[in-house]
């Protein structure tokens, strides 16, 4: 992933390469020992002699442009878990439901080689999906089981918990046998009573620092005229419910 | 920092712990040996029977319990930061200006071993205080440099630059060039001023992707009565302005 | 109330005048038939030889210096209902409970001598509270009732229900029956349950248009160094439920 | 207004009727007597034997149905006016810019037949269209004055100058004059310099407080599976600023 590349064509359209692959859009064909021979910034030319870029792609790039069959968490909920947890290179994390391997991907590229993640995922389809887009991430970090986060969690000495699931507090019990002391449980809910559920069930098994936090995300527009809030806004994805063990 | 533990006693209250020091509250005394060998989740006695638990402390902990000078940012900015430039292990960034050096902890954090961080302080006491946090946290891949940013950016091959300066725009040009092809800028901007100016100077500079955010959190209360938003809530940070070298 | 006057010290401290009767405070004495005789934007002087000024209230002022015993609506909630509902001067109105009398006394203002409001409260040292407040405001279109709403509400052909209950839904079907065809139920709700099971009860009882809104206020703050949103911010303070009978 | 009638289909569509008139849709005919004499709530027939109900309509209904050219202001923020000024019945109101007639209908609704409006719009097409909205509405407190406002405000003893213009505070003098002591300026400013110069020049010129205000509304949503804020949601209107004559 660290010397993963990505070229950009000339209407701003993103690709992400394969080593030893050619690269081919309708803007023509990039053979690929040149494409491999180039660094991060070179400028190449199609055989159509049109120009392409090439660009260090990050994780949200590589998210882009997978294969995604589910809804994907926004940045700013993310970002939340990342900073309220203390996510961190090393860190150890048990993600449910793995979905096309999003939220797992997130993880992996902050834990890094030295942290490992075990993301659960009960449909076949989609564990196979996930697996297919880690491995094209080309990192090694990434665990996907397919099994019901329900029938146990098989991990310990876990860091983060993360769990976007209809019904997340069935497990917490299981969630607090895996976890370090200090360790953080994540919930992601849509829905007003299933983030409840998970504040009362949560308090009832001793879990500490427990809170439900929403995050408005609101972009502010500059125009000719003036600087004015946008007018269109996501008014809701989700709450996240965040516990932790002591 | 990996091997890092936190004392927890009976008020939870929080300590971190350094190797071979033995640690002392008004509810007594633990010997350095006692802590140096217990593990995560064991539970110690000082000298004056109270029961303390030995837990795995986060970046969070760390910077709540440091020597802190200036306000430091909140947790859904630092997190709208990361998931946006999809900062992960590895990733190099720079920052200014350093503070007590919580941000580019939280950097050094993500960025891991195999990663690093650059951060520029103009003023001598907060980059000693810094120094002094970051050396305790026991972190090697953040560099604090004790200088004004405005007087030029050494490193490039960078993937996240990010100011929290009162005229973030003035060096811009140096942030370009310091850039990775594929590598973010994130401004940090309480004024919508800051944020206006940067705007423009980034766009007229030829950044792509250029956003300005901000996020407002807002928490839910688990009452006997039922559930509502909470009352208190804080209206403003600060804007965060991103843009993209491409 | 049309005629009524305010007296506006040299500090921005303001008072309601009664007719006929001397003003006196810290800062001097003003005759009766001096304020009497003055017009809106006349300055008096007390006998120690301070300014004042005469300011024609609105019901605002009023209700910030009558007698409150119980925390009153705030104003982004009050002006919802108003503007939801198309409250107007000849509206007829009904609301519970009345506490001091506050939101009888707006909506009162609003309906004018045309309309009515009829204020239902259970408790007699409320009802007494407000029947005194409405008097010194000086309008003669609002009856207080002192008696539990759920007994039954006695009036029909009404415009606007106001319900201000802890279980608001239980009078539902009496307040169909009391509205007019075209005529609105509005509730405050600061409980996410209440606004629910309101919503579910009014659905199945037949009314149109429900819908549940809340609203977040947020000041700008105009500095020297620039503009940017206050900190302070109310997080919440309920939600509002309206309803229609069609 | 107050015997104005509106009638309801099958599909809940709505239409004003008119005195003396009949109603004709792809429904059916009505004829005039029939409408004329039928009371709130009373259900009539077609010639096509479609089933209508007669209805008591509001403002809201009204201009909802009425011709509009323009945008017309939500109404989170006409009730934000009403409320934070106070205004009532008997109440004096001078506007500008005009439009379709909306806001004004809006305060002569309230101010009835005891208060005034006055509309100021310097385009003589929407000022036609307003005189029409006004007259259908069959209210009579409302004089709408096809002019620039900037060449003079003519009206004093105002308490309420509502002003959506690009430049509000060209005329802040002129409205100071017109103003009752105790009167309220209320600008609607979609950017935020609008707002910001509107309070540095009400400053400057002796306005007392002075605020900037925007309020963002939320929906919630009853569904099966449980309660949430709706995903759709306005990001932004307009802010509100407020300054009074003391």
């Amino acid at each position: 992933m660290l010397n993963m590349k990505m070229i950009l064509d000339e209407r701003g359209k993103k690709y992400i390469l394969k080593p030893g692959v050619e690269f081919q859009s309708d803007l023509g064909i990039v053979k690929a020992d040149v494409l491999d021979s180039a660094q991060i910034g070179d400028e190449v030319k199609s055989h159509l002699d049109h120009t392409f870029k090439i660009v260090k792609p990050n994780i949200n790039d590589f998210i882009d442009l997978m294969d995604r069959r589910c809804s994907i968490l926004i940045k700013k909920d993310i970002g939340q878990v990342l900073a309220h947890t203390g996510l961190g290179a090393g860190s150890r994390v048990v993600d449910a439901g793995t979905g096309a391997g999003a939220i797992a991907l997130n993880f992996g590229n902050v834990v890094g080689e030295t942290g490992r993640v075990y993301t659960y995922e009960i449909r076949e389809d989609f564990a196979e999906v996930a697996k297919k887009n880690i491995d094209n991430f080309g990192i090694t970090n990434i665990e996907v089981k397919n099994r019901n986060i329900k029938d146990g969690i098989d991990e310990d000495n876990i860091d983060l918990i993360f769990l976007d699931l209809p019904k997340p507090y069935e497990i917490f019990e299981d969630v607090m046998d895996s976890l370090n002391v200090g360790g953080w449980l994540a919930v992601y809910a849509p829905y007003i009573d299933q983030a409840e559920t998970s504040y009362r069930v949560a308090k009832k098994l001793g879990f500490y620092d427990i809170e439900i936090i929403e995050l408005l995300e609101r972009g502010l527009e500059v125009r000719t005229q003036g600087v004015r809030p946008k007018t269109r806004m996501v008014g809701h994805s989700g709450y996240l419910v965040f516990a932790r063990k002591l």
